[in-house]
């Protein structure tokens, strides 16, 4: 394994370093329906007057690749307290997921959960409180991971500022990881959450997709499939706890190619030890899947000789192993099969 | 003029459907700060503890083409209720000027705002009034354009939904524009803003590039260069008031090449009445740098015989023009200047 991880890290140095020919690459949304605004302050505090905004849309950026129609695309989206930045250039520099699966000839869609960055948010409850039509209590909870919180979360080590000796993030870079946290304003949105819709539609749109998703979007690929699945050729799903669902809601799912992922030391982190029993929940999930005839896998890194991965795996010092390991997955359970139909 | 723009379409037709070869693309942060945050509640409401997050860094994107070597790097930052995606595809699907310049072989670099996007933003006072400890009234002003107010300041007709005869803005798309416009938070940052000082730092870290604003930045590059002009090799504004400033101010700014542009109906919407007084003012800071020795061009588009742009006009049905117009005035402004030196 050891030689392999080498011979793989030294070939995908080399690749980086070569120009990147894309046939088309842009971005455009997905979603978003209208909503009426009473009068706001405009700013510096100006009268505002009523008017229309449009909330719930999702912004998606893609590249596609000269060789991509030989593969199925693949949307990425992020988890809480994040955005597709993500899957982007690791903070200590390093090419992201978002890049090397393009190199390796796939489409790819990086999407903003709706709420999140470029997808912007509805500030309407915000604006009542400030106006006193609404009282402070009903502001939403804007979730800010603080560094600690992210700390323990992201598993960088047993205590605030000790990582664990084979900690696969890079640690030197963490004040970077800190800068791509951002205000999570999910509490603000609707129920269903209308990124999964969203999600489902970005399948459909794209004749057929792979949906990847990690931490608090870590279940929204199986969220987005039990919506609208026509479009979803695969599920993967890295990082979060697996809920319980409906023996219909399982059967739907297991028409579908699955790989969950999970990095190492789950149990080894204070204060968040809720990482084992998001294992397990997963690991029962993947069963489920099985037991209704599913092609489900759950890939645990440590348990392939694969050690000291974070939360953030995509950002990992071996995060294009990691990927390597993603895209032989697609090849043999989601592609093998478009091969045959 | 009609024979050259009809030539300058069909040759961006053709370019925009080769493939596009980049040397190198990716993302970063610059500047940032920690600050310390208060418990507040996590997600769902949970307690939270107390700690550091990272609040004023500003998020960039950037590609470099093959032959980018050859020119002056470029750095575009998005308007009011917009992020980057102001440069990117437009809403009715055309290229947009982030991939034109770098098709153009030059290296772009597109900026959140800090506090807008994937830029995140500071959460503290929101958290505040939540927890009771300050009053509702002390809530940012977040400003959230209307479709309304949006349809008057961007100039598409002269009453809403009554588009001018010669309007250049895709108006068949305009709920693509509505969804990219997000709510501004810039009213929770302190004073200077930090994405000037942001800027002036990229500039420094690219070893020299020209700053592009619009808007609600149409200013910032001036603005960034009287915190550091190090860097900076050219000067980009393309529709916004220009402020009053001191001789010595005027001596410093006059030092680097500058280009203003406006578009067309600048006295032709209804509501907000200050378009032809913010080209005035422009046309006397232009003057004024004119005066102290600068080279500064004031370029109005309808009085070079182009009709009917938005104050979108990145987004316009003849932006390639546009973009055209620019790249040539670097050409013969900045880069001419270079080659001297």
């Amino acid at each position: 394994m050891k030689l392999f991880v080498w011979t793989l890290t030294l070939t995908s140095i080399a690749f980086a370093q070569k120009p990147l020919t894309i046939a088309s690459q842009g971005s455009f949304f997905v979603g978003g329906e209208y909503k009426a605004m009473p009068a706001t302050p405009g700013r510096g505090g100006a009268p505002g007057s009523p008017g229309d905004i449009t909330v719930n849309q999702m912004y998606v950026q893609y590249q596609i690749p000269v060789n991509g129609a030989q593969h199925v695309p693949v949307v990425m989206v992020h988890g809480c307290c994040l955005s597709s930045k993500t899957w982007e250039t690791t903070p200590d520099g390093r090419m992201g997921w978002n890049e090397y699966f393009v190199r390796k000839d796939r489409s790819v869609y990086l999407a903003d959960q709706s709420s999140r960055a470029r997808s912007g948010f509805d500030p309407s409850t915000i604006a009542a409180v400030k106006a006193g039509t609404v009282p402070p209590s009903q502001l939403p909870n804007i979730f800010a991971a603080s560094h600690q919180v992210a700390w323990s979360i992201f598993r960088f080590g047993p205590e605030f500022g000790k990582p664990f000796p084979d900690e696969q993030f890079p640690i030197e870079a963490l004040d970077e990881l800190y800068k791509q946290m951002i205000p999570d304003l999910n509490s603000t949105l609707p129920n269903p959450n209308p990124t999964w819709k969203n999600m489902a539609a970005l399948a459909v749109k794209l004749n057929g997709a792979i949906l990847m998703g990690h931490s608090e979007s870590g279940f929204f690929p199986e969220q987005a499939a039990l919506i609208d699945p026509k479009g979803i050729k695969g599920l993967i799903s890295i990082e979060m706890p697996c809920p319980e669902l409906k023996p219909e809601e399982i059967a739907a799912l297991a028409k579908i190619p699955t790989l969950v992922m999970f990095g190492d030391h789950l149990g080894d982190v204070q204060g968040f030890a809720t990482w084992p029993a998001s294992f397990e929940s997963c690991n029962k999930f993947v069963q489920q899947l099985k037991d209704k005839g599913g092609d489900a896998e759950m890939m645990s890194l440590p348990k392939m000789g694969i050690k000291g991965n974070s939360h953030m795996l995509m950002q990992d010092k071996n995060n294009l192993q990691l990927a390597d390991l993603i895209l032989a997955w697609i090849d043999g359970h989601v592609e093998a099969k478009k091969k045959t139909r």
